[in-house]
């Protein structure tokens, strides 16, 4: 898997999913954001990493007994040892929190090995204890039961789906308060440098608007005043 | 759009949607409850206002290009700079949130302008944002990719269906905690004055079963004692 | 209806609604978490009581005029009224949320009479109001219509199905932060031990991961380090 | 059961379905036809009885092993075994066609009894082989899986929901092509004639209407030409 | 409304809708296809003409009685009067199949009047009468259930959705026996004469993979000998 | 991939799929139903065969344009070309019918190669093509628009989940008239056995029903006398 760049990193936590859904959608990708999950801890902060993935599928009843765990090689235990520092872990669990795709333990297992975070179309048992880790963590909803009754692990860092959006090993991942959203590995330099502007120039926006100014030639900025403005703006604050 | 009267606006402010329901299912009307949103910002209070509306059709992609907010009239600019001060913007976003009815900068635009609130039957994206503001505001969940992915604004102040609800310009929208009703405008008044009456005796009825009294005379009150205590209360009260 | 052992109560309150679905799945019991409900107040503490149940079919609007609850035997007001002190009150709503299964007042009466709790797999009106009082609730989302709307109380305490789970009236009934699971009466006592046990289990491993431990050979427990160095944590604990 | 009149009988099964549910909107009961049910053999006619019903819940797994059936008193049998000839076995699957709710020998035995059809609003296994008999059966869809695989027989002939709408025993149930409604006991005589009145002016208009006549003024029948038009249409049908 | 060129109206009678989504596909417009629809009378033939469209909202019960229709200007009916000849009828019910959009007698008299076709995102009552009409008709179920109940007809002729896709009035609206796509008017004729050199491909890919020939090289056609096997089966076939 | 006993093909082809349900059943597997698929061609008989098996993922759009079949190495062409004869080719389309899993094309390819049928949880553009091929097919509802608007062809013959059924490859895979279920291939021989034998007991109760014998002691056989029945009843039909 491809490092990502430190600066393409800061830059990512710096900006919002809903900005870099903006810059997706300029270079015609609209489905990068990951539908119907949130993070259980938003104070944990922003979440940034290459991606690296677990795929579900359903369990059938006679190759899924609790006793599946004893194997040192069951995929999602491996997985969670094998994810890289700074990674995410993005799991597939076919959109179905009925049954848990993961639990506190290894949820504190990724925290403790570096992992820059976690995310799941389905459910986390355990939530309140993974809500009080320092790892940022998405979820739909709780799930207490055993991913036995209804997921199988079986592929570990294969392209998924998650929440109706591609992963390809090595995505940007990026979750904010609001989601996550996907960004492909070749366009995450570019990505994140736009957004970088785009969110100096939203800044600049809210306080006009805060200040009582239409947002009719302000936001886009059709008007030159409005150009004006900004470019005054970013130079006083060093921006 | 006929004014809202102030003395009901301060009535509808100081009762729950819960007991407007009631007040409306008395009247034959069962469905005037936006089903599936809730407010970003409880704190933000109460929110009671007429309903202005905005609709969205599914977005083309060759007629929603990022360019589109370049037009001074794109009816989603349009509408927020000309919803009246006082009135509550409602959007009709065919229950869709996989991308934004608004964001931040439109509903802080709305705040300074002085409407009552925002309700969209989809979602916001920067939702951390609205949260903050002093503007109630409901949607269904977070949405942040920008609406050109799903939705496209096409007209302003026509009746809309906003979560299974009939939305007609002119309706009072009011929000609590729990969500949103619709009052018919020709409603409005008899049904505030209506919901002041019941929120007190419920007030009543809630003081007593905390004491220990049986619900069964209470709630409602078949028993002539409930009718004296309650009287005495209200007396005591001035309510 | 057959007396919870109060031994058995404090081991189901000492554990979680995960583990418990564990020990339930170890039986070949899948499908005992209440789908989809999750608590108006998580600081009202776990939920642990007898299942009292109350059936709702569809509102036919003949039947379900606002006049009905002067009936004093109405099944709602008297379920409310009969449930015992200790058990918890379930509710099947057949999922829908589109109206009220209660509100504030009943189930302050319901907390008042000593009740451990209630579910809904439909939800409350009044959540607000309910998330501040001292006992457990559990519903899908806020649902201020009166239930008159959509759903007509018809039996008392008879098995029912809530949130895709089979409840018998004196079934054992948990909840958390997480959410409700329902454990058949005969399994109570037996499932409420060994939970205990998997609770010690878990917290020593917690621990361990915190410490930096890899999970293999840790959990499960197949290295005899691990239940050499878990002995020696429950001797320390006295657990 | 009160028995239906045979000229009740008679009447509806020589009106539609949709000419019904309009002779209950007027009543002012809207939700009285079962949503998402489809008639598995057109072929078999109209189908009119009283209702008797079946209740499902939720299947446990130890409660529901295959050896369940050698229980003559199991309530699906025995409900099959009770039902009326004329009446309609009316199940509540709680809208799940993921299991059978019945299959081709026991609605075959129905259909021996002389029962009138049955409704689920889940699945029937054998759907092929049941599309051949002479006995009219809506479901949603095929359900090959037994029934002990997600649902538990419970109650006989206690009010319940299908497809919405709640059905009490005794109710008219009346089914053609296009699905069931079901029309409350007290209100079938003049439902049913009303609806037959109904259904002779939208014969009448259904054959102007194909001549080419415009519906204004027709449909309905605000125009005077239109019913003395009617009128002579009748006399010349002796209709 | 710009009349549809013959020989375009033609073009497009004689491809499929799947192939017609193809074009629309390589020129960016990925959704053009009404979800979810389906024709109740497949032998009716293909559907081809320019949209005229009807919205509805939800009903309020207070708008909606059974005496709205004696009013000749009510939405539902003056649209059917006034759609073109040759257009289709295109209704955006809110994906709500629960009311009826229209009946056998309406669709009657669009199809006496010359329309085109009619499709809705709901759902037809009389859908027998309605699959025995010589007009090709599209809806997700039968809907007995007059639209009173669930649906106010509201705007004609305005921009709508129909199943989740956006339908201009004049856009070309295409159905066969899969379903109904939406062409946008001014790239109707393009679309259409590309359409009729795709199906020709098609045809002769048919009948090669019948023959036993493999798709690899051939679909597409990647090889030059498919190619000329192409050409020499068009001079053949004079297609 | 074993080949398949030809015995237990013969048995397999002569049982239905609701009896296999309940023979799996039986051993513990509630879930072997590939839940909400159909036919297209119902005469096309019964279908057995090994899974052979297709993973999609949501496609990306800037992966997916309409020159990725110019590769001959592209999976779902791939896929199609090395589908075994006699095995079924089964899709995972992630439950999601809004763009087509294969076409009549790529279905006819796989009839004339031998293959068994074809299966998918989404949907088939020229469905009304592929219901006149020889070769069974299964999948939710007709979808015309190509893959590449919602799919990207991914993996070949991994295990995969398909309407919620784990299906791994040569697993046996049989459908009827119903839909399909999934046979772990270990279990094959042993359930097409008990099946034959399950559908001749069936076929001898079926008979005795119409002749207008009571379920009771018969379905299941409970009584001495129906096994001495059904002793004769195998004798005279040598079965």
């Amino acid at each position: 898997m491809p490092q990502l760049d430190p600066s393409t990193r800061d830059q990512l936590k710096a900006v919002s999913v809903a900005t870099l859904t903006t810059c997706l959608f300029k270079r015609g990708l609209r489905n990068q954001f990951i539908q119907d999950v949130h993070p259980l801890n938003p104070a944990a902060g922003p979440m940034v990493g290459e991606a690296f993935t677990l795929r579900y599928i359903p369990a059938r009843e006679d190759l899924n007994p609790i006793t599946v765990f004893q194997d040192r090689s069951h995929p999602q235990r491996k997985a969670v040892e094998e994810c890289p520092p700074g990674a995410v872990f993005v799991v597939d669990s076919r959109k179905d929190p009925r049954a848990a795709s993961a639990g506190a333990i290894l949820v504190s297992r990724l925290m403790v090995r570096g992992c820059a975070g976690i995310v799941t179309d389905g459910g986390f048992r355990d939530a309140p204890e993974i809500a009080r880790l320092a790892i940022p963590a998405y979820h739909n909803r709780p799930a207490p039961p055993t991913n036995l009754t209804r997921h199988q692990a079986l592929d570990i860092n294969v392209p998924i789906g998650c929440g109706d959006v591609a992963v390809f090993p090595g995505d940007m991942v990026v979750g904010d308060a609001e989601g996550v959203v996907v960004v492909p590995a070749h366009l995450a330099a570019a990505v994140a440098a736009e957004a970088v502007e785009m969110t100096a120039f939203e800044d600049f926006v809210a306080e006009e608007v805060l200040k009582g100014r239409s947002i009719l030639g302000l936001y886009p900025a059709t008007e030159d005043r409005t150009r004006t403005d900004f470019a005054r703006w970013r130079k006083e604050r060093g921006r």
